[in-house]
């Protein structure tokens, strides 16, 4: 069965060294978040990914979920009581405000503890994952009866959540959208419509599933202009709190899909159910974009950790599976071979991976930080170069990290040869649900047009140029120093790149959009290079700083530095490639007939 | 349900422009291979795979294969039939000799004949696949007897062949294999042992199977070079050709699998199994590596296939899905929304997939009839340049067809949306099904350091000496040809890329062999990119050629040049990339200690 083991030590790592996370402590919830209550904190959340969560995932891959005729679904075994346990464990409210039940620690502890969930278990940790999504969105646009009516028990876990957002006709383009509210005498409104790829839309976990519905009321305008948010419970709640009539909302089917076999993938037909407005009415797409960003985070977070827990195997693979000899001549002369291990081939493979996680396990603890300060400081400047750091960062974030986490997962997985291919090892499960991450919460394409397209530009490029000056300043601070010359120089070689391809745009995309769109996936990789790129120069300088401390602790720092080495020798030379692409512009992509495709 | 439809078109246009069959008429073979039967022929196998076995793809994955407590097993519905229709339509032997029953026809058709199959049904392709490659083996190292005993059925296509080369502790490493073979008085063997991962050990398709073993005879010596090669067939066959008892091999155990659900990979037992020794003693590693070109490249066939077929359903569903509006103004305003093929985000995923396609069809073709060249020619400068390139090209076309086969069909998986993730549109299939492929057949790692461990230094470098050269002089003779400049000049950059890694090998892996293992997979990526650049500008050249002929082949001879040029614009800078990857050495990789993995 597949290993796990939650990567505190280097989460720790970013959160004193490299993010010290001691400096927030003015902000609401950190002064509480010293750095020993966060270790024993993600320890006790280690334990539970570890312990709970990562036995049942292989089994939930092959058990599935099953919808039964009167349309209830029953998730794998286990799930359930692994899901208990965590909101037993106050895990679901860890971020959220006490006045709920919640802890009110940050946001940021939530965003680490995805990640050892979504690599124990992606399927089952989609649960709590949607339901954390439905509280956001309804802290920030619930009004205040149903923030009361519905938050304490989605805190508490014995409500879940979902988005509803799909239907057969449309996904990207939700203008297109049919589903319709028709207002009901007493203020409510009656849903009609289907959705579909609605995760955890039916399971047998929680008491009650609280919907977020997107739909058309009756008579608005048309496309994205037309589109209101509302609150669907599967179960309706009486005045009193306690639970009521079943709503007119139920699971037509469940979708068979490539992975995340442990997650009730649902057709939900709404009929006439009951729902309530959230927020204004025809603006329900700017209520969901509220929370899209810490969506989208959370995605990109399942890409590293399905990177993060392929690495892992594929690492105690390497050192257990003799095969062939060293190329320099036997390192176990008394086995009848090597572990593959001592192969530089599958070092290299083994080090890509390691150095894309740590950077972006790095970018993440980063973005989560500036999530906390954007929500929760006081200082407006603070606030907005915090929001202007998220806006740009999160596509990245989530389109990088996923098409990387995984082509990493795959390249863990080729380490074990034909075992690989055998759905026992646990391999394959990791790539197949991998797969969803680069597709679901907007396609990866539609990210990297959300960046160059809107984020870009966004307030005259301040987010951007805030990020050149930034990096830009940290290669100018660091320029003399020796023991970073290798981190330095092709960081800001990358950052060069990057800015050339932004001025490429500037000068060619206003005219022509095409430009912009042929160069988007391009661009949103060059991006996230020299996002890690900066990361992992950081990282470097402050494990540099830590060596001196003794403590046994330079073995690890080596570690890290050698690690950082490898990702600016092999993986930082991509920025010139994606550079390339982007200035040869759209002539050739456009140019093709449709049919002659 | 998935569409497909066999590229015969493209493949006369390679075929009849650009390696001209008709050249090649001195072969024994080719005299009957006019290009106008070539097109029938091919027009039938066309048929058979898109109206027979292509139907039959998608529910053969989903219904897989039943071992049965007997042993037996039964493959998916139709899959039998199917095959019997292959069988039927001479289809197994049609490179094969006349004398065992074949057409004798070049072994290029049949190569073509695969990528048609494979895109179809790869799994159901993989038991005549197996089969030819069983029947190829027993050609070169059978004896008369054998020869007349196994190969008319063969041929026939009513007795079935596999390869049993893996055992549970070595696949790579074959010098630790384990299974016996004991001399029995009457000059058989019995052979003792377990095989795993046995594709199509056993099925209902076939009255007997022939299964090729590799084994070690009792007191042989340890390693590589105590390996003898075995016919095992399952069913004794008796002196006058009638099958007799049952022998002492059986299947196990069915393995669960990514993909290719319905090929049966089994677990083979042989228990004093009657096999007689194919060639010579301690010598069937070297009788296995006789086979092992045409293997090798049939699998960098099945790689194209998969984004070939991948491909195909990725255009439809683009000119078909209505989902925003073009960046330029609406394309379709009647319409509720353009057809996504109007985003250049999804033209340049759909472009980087043709241009992949089409180049690595030419590599396959060209390749494929140097093999016949290889084995047919009587002029000995000819056959030996041929096996030079055979000997070069073989793991560049299995290691980067199949990387970038399997990388392609995610990315025409990732035009779907969420709909690419769910079984029933079989675009997860053509991701499964393609991903064995980078590992069957030695796994990629593995072809990276057979070119640059093996076959660049072989002979002194002849081969690749020879394909710097013919490249070179194709650049140097169409380098005033205007009408190519877009071709010529990239192709020259990306060929000096690739000299100068070479020449950073031969300066420094000889003394550090780490620094060839380090920059392997790099290396061949940066051959296959340099090979397709060659293939392009050559197909470049006979468009342009073709392109006065008028008839309507104008605008699919642009299409073929604007898709050239896409591939010179985007893809073919990635030669830079690889160089200054390789350039890197090993150091950074060899430096970390294993525990700190």
């Amino acid at each position: 069965m597949p290993v796990y083991k939650a990567p505190v030590e280097d989460v720790m790592f970013l959160l004193n060294d490299v993010f010290p996370i001691e400096r927030y402590n003015n902000l609401p919830g950190f002064a509480d978040a010293t750095p020993d209550t966060v270790e024993a904190i993600l320890g006790e959340g280690a334990k539970l990914c570890e312990e709970v969560f990562a036995p049942l995932n292989l089994s939930g891959d092959q058990e599935g979920c099953t919808r039964h005729p009167d349309g209830s679904v029953t998730t794998p075994k286990g799930f359930r009581q692994a899901y208990e346990a965590y909101a037993a464990g106050g895990w679901m409210g860890l971020a959220a405000p006490e006045e709920y039940g919640g802890q009110g620690l940050p946001s940021a502890l939530n965003t680490i503890m995805q990640e050892f969930v979504s690599s124990a278990n992606l399927a089952l940790g989609m649960y709590p994952g949607l339901t954390q999504g439905a509280i956001a969105a309804l802290l920030v646009h619930g009004s205040d009866e149903i923030k009361k009516t519905y938050l304490p028990k989605m805190v508490e876990g014995v409500w879940t959540g979902t988005m509803n957002l799909t239907e057969p006709h449309c996904g990207t383009d939700l203008g297109l959208l049919k589903t319709k509210a028709v207002p009901n005498p007493d203020g409510s409104y009656a849903i009609t419509g289907t959705k579909i790829f609605i995760s955890a839309g039916e399971h047998d976990m929680a008491e009650n599933i609280v919907h977020l519905v997107l739909a058309r009321i009756e008579g608005a305008p048309a496309g994205t202009k037309g589109i209101s948010l509302f609150v669907v419970p599967k179960v309706l709640v009486n005045r009193d709190g306690s639970l009521g009539e079943r709503n007119g909302v139920s699971c037509g089917s469940l979708e068979h899909k490539m992975g995340i076999h442990g997650n009730a993938t649902c057709v939900m037909n709404y009929d006439g159910a009951k729902g309530w407005l959230i927020g204004e009415a025809n603006r329900g797409l700017n209520a969901m974009f509220v929370m899209m960003n810490e969506a989208r985070l959370a995605v990109g977070v399942q890409g590293l950790a399905q990177s993060e827990v392929a690495y892992q195997n594929a690492v105690a693979y390497a050192k257990d599976r003799l095969q062939g000899r060293s190329l320099t001549g036997p390192k176990f002369p008394d086995k009848p071979a090597d572990p593959i291990i001592v192969h530089p081939d599958v070092r290299r493979t083994l080090l890509s991976i390691k150095a894309f996680n740590e950077a972006a396990r790095a970018l993440v603890v980063w973005t989560a930080l500036k999530s906390d300060v954007a929500h929760r400081s006081s200082d407006e400047a603070e606030r907005q170069q915090a929001d202007d750091h998220m806006g740009l960062m999160t596509p990245v974030v989530k389109g990088v990290l996923t098409d990387l986490g995984f082509d990493m997962a795959v390249r863990a997985q080729q380490m074990f040869g034909g075992h690989g291919y055998i759905e026992e090892w646990g391999m394959s499960q990791f790539v197949r649900d991998a797969r969803i991450t680069m597709i679901y919460e907007g396609a990866n394409g539609i990210q990297a047009m959300d960046l160059v397209g809107r984020k870009l530009g966004k307030d005259g490029g301040r987010a951007i140029m805030g990020f050149f000056n930034e990096v830009g300043a940290f290669c100018q601070e660091n320029a003399g120093d020796e023991s970073l010359k290798g981190f330095v120089e092709p960081l800001q070689q990358g950052l060069g790149h990057l800015q050339q391809a932004t001025m490429w745009f500037m000068q060619n995309a206003m005219a022509k959009p095409d430009n912009a769109g042929a160069g988007a996936t391009d661009y949103m990789h060059l991006f996230g290079l020299v996002a890690m790129g900066y990361m992992w120069a950081k990282m470097a300088k402050a494990a540099q700083a830590r060596k001196a401390d003794g403590n046994g602790v330079a073995e690890r720092m080596d570690a890290k530095i050698l690690t950082g080495r490898f990702y600016m020798e092999r993986m930082m030379p991509e920025t010139g490639l994606r550079l390339a692409r982007i200035s040869t512009g759209a002539d050739a992509t456009m140019a093709m007939p449709a049919e002659m495709f």
